[in-house]
């Protein structure tokens, strides 16, 4: 398991060295984790011209929790009462090293941090790496892409035992707690992100936060969630009916926004425009009116992060590849009635292996709770 | 209430004026809910020339979820298609006002950003705000302290209904999750910080990440948790034994942690080096052979993040105002063994008012659960 990550070192050292930096340090926390196994909170990778680096803030007390990592990899834990920044003490060490130059994370870097590197090393020339490591990780292997079932198949059951309970009368924030409580039940590290349900009016927005309203006979309700395991995070959305009959428009606004859903996630083919996967599921719901109120995208990836490149949206630029995990999750919100969002996460694969693989099982027929 | 806001912002605003930059940028997220009230996630507050402008990613659907902000404060929405960072477009807004300075929190905007505010804004001057905002933070009015004090409560409940269950032959995980669960059912928006379990070998750690280990007799628990109320945020940390008897070193490592908690809850007078507070507690277990293993600090502020100013360390500057709420949580952690933390927050008062004010009023008794 070690070698995959020294595997992608190699390949980020390659891309490096081909505009001309011997030396990279990357910082954002995702990123560490891709190219060194587990990390502990702080830690930054020093791919330095002789040998690669972690450098880890030490734990308070004992050793840092720092999961699996590899024989390739140094560890060098940093004083625990210095409280010296590990980007400083990794640029310190690239100049003894005899880098000229350093690749740094300038969108995750503060200027701060960025001043106090220069500081300790005014030889070293810093550079900016972009967002080489995020792009590296757009197409996933198919040990993280059976983190990412792993994930979604806790999702479901999380999900699956709530729709099995009485709903009616409890609170948005509730059904959150207890939704978070069963995936970890269920073997998850966490939650992938903060749990969303919503109800009545709420209903049908991305992000809602959940509040105190309570569930409420013919009420939407729509919930949002999904598993981190092993750091890899998918993501599930769905919209119920409480109660025995919805009503017509609620049928209605379903029915869009289900043929919006799958015409996104039937555009998931290799080499797919990230704009026309975007397109196809937005276009539905454009010109049935909804076009202002809609989000400014209908998916992105997943991965180490719930929110990773691609982003399906208008204006994206790139084409979708095979083995690209992204979310279909297009959704309409009426101002004061509610709405429905319906949520997939996908894994792109050719035709010929019988197209996008769906991880998200749980029906998406409209269930009236 | 919002004229607390308006207050702060015109402290900020003197104190800027004084080194001379007319107009500020804030943007680390608790400053800006400190100075705006509450914020939407991403926002930012410029303080310019003429008036006071909170810039927010409008949310894909509907309107932001800001909570209450006030009169003197103009809210601008930006486009959500646009993508546009809050801080880019106040740099423009800055430069159009006729601002030829903009003082920025450097510690909080990365490289890219910074760059990016530079490129629209070619003739403002971009400098550092440092940590002004952070120092304003420190001594907190009666308000508040208020809802730290209903924060401590709300912990208070939910640690207490723990301690009434059955403990034994449950996990860390189950445990956090419960508490977590607890702290919402008492009135909390939320946990303050991630919620810890320690059991066993794994007990007396400050910050250790809940596993699937299960309580079992004989075992010291400690518990870290907090309530998020209103944005402030306490912390209580406690350990107990697990069964009728506990050993006698157990006895022994809880009574040195105690006195040292003891003494440094002591030290909590207005006036107090910051490094006297934090020796009042350290030196104890120092002498008692524990030094090694020590974390770098004894204790820290609280307030709308759970890890302020000041820090209580050997090494920091500076002295204890009144009305400034402290964590004192020194702790000792055995390798292979397990360990004892005992933390509570409180308010440095003057000894007129009858000294520190202690909001986290769980028993300090070595129970035996």
């Amino acid at each position: 398991m070690s070698e995959v990550y020294a595997v992608r070192r190699g390949l980020l050292r390659d891309r490096c060295a081909a505009v001309g930096s011997a030396a990279v340090l990357v910082s954002r926390p995702a990123n560490v984790r891709y190219l060194a196994g587990g990390a502990p909170p702080g830690a930054v990778l020093l791919l330095g011209p002789d040998e690669d680096v972690l450098l880890c803030p030490r734990a308070p007390t004992g050793e840092p929790d720092h999961g699996h990592t590899d024989d390739e990899l140094r560890l060098v834990l940093l004083p625990p009462s210095g409280g010296e920044d590990p980007a400083v003490a990794a640029a310190e060490l690239a100049t003894t090293s005899g880098a000229e130059s350093l690749a740094v994370e300038e969108h995750d870097l503060t200027v701060s941090r960025h001043r106090a590197m220069g500081s300790v090393a005014p030889r070293l020339r810093l550079t900016d790496l972009g967002t080489t490591v995020e792009q590296l990780r757009i197409v996933k292997d198919e040990e993280e892409i059976a983190c990412l079932r792993i994930a979604a198949e806790i999702t479901d059951q999380a999900l699956g035992e709530l729709l099995e309970s009485i709903l009616v009368g409890r609170t948005e924030r509730h059904l959150a707690l207890e939704l978070e409580r069963r995936l970890v039940d269920h073997g998850a590290d966490g939650p992938a992100f903060a749990t969303s349900v919503a109800t009545g009016p709420n209903s049908g927005q991305g992000r809602h936060r959940p509040s105190d309203r309570r569930v409420e006979e013919g009420d939407f309700l729509s919930v949002c969630l999904g598993a981190n395991y092993r750091g890899y995070r998918c993501e599930i959305g769905r919209t119920f009916v409480i109660g025995t009959a919805p009503a017509a428009w609620q049928i209605d606004l379903y029915d869009l926004v289900f043929a919006a859903q799958r015409a996104g996630r039937e555009a998931l083919v290799p080499g797919a425009a990230y704009r026309d996967v975007d397109r196809a599921a937005r276009h539905l719901l454009d010109s049935a009116g909804h076009g202002e109120c809609l989000a400014p995208w209908t998916g992105h990836g997943v991965g180490l992060e719930i929110d990773e490149d691609p982003q399906l949206a208008p204006a994206a630029m790139g084409k979708l590849d095979a083995c690209v995990p992204v979310t279909v999750e297009p959704g309409v919100h009426l101002p004061g009635r509610g709405g429905v969002r319906i949520d997939d996460t996908l894994v792109v694969r050719p035709e010929a292996d019988g197209g996008p693989e769906l991880l998200t099982i749980t029906t998406k027929e409209l269930l009236a709770l």
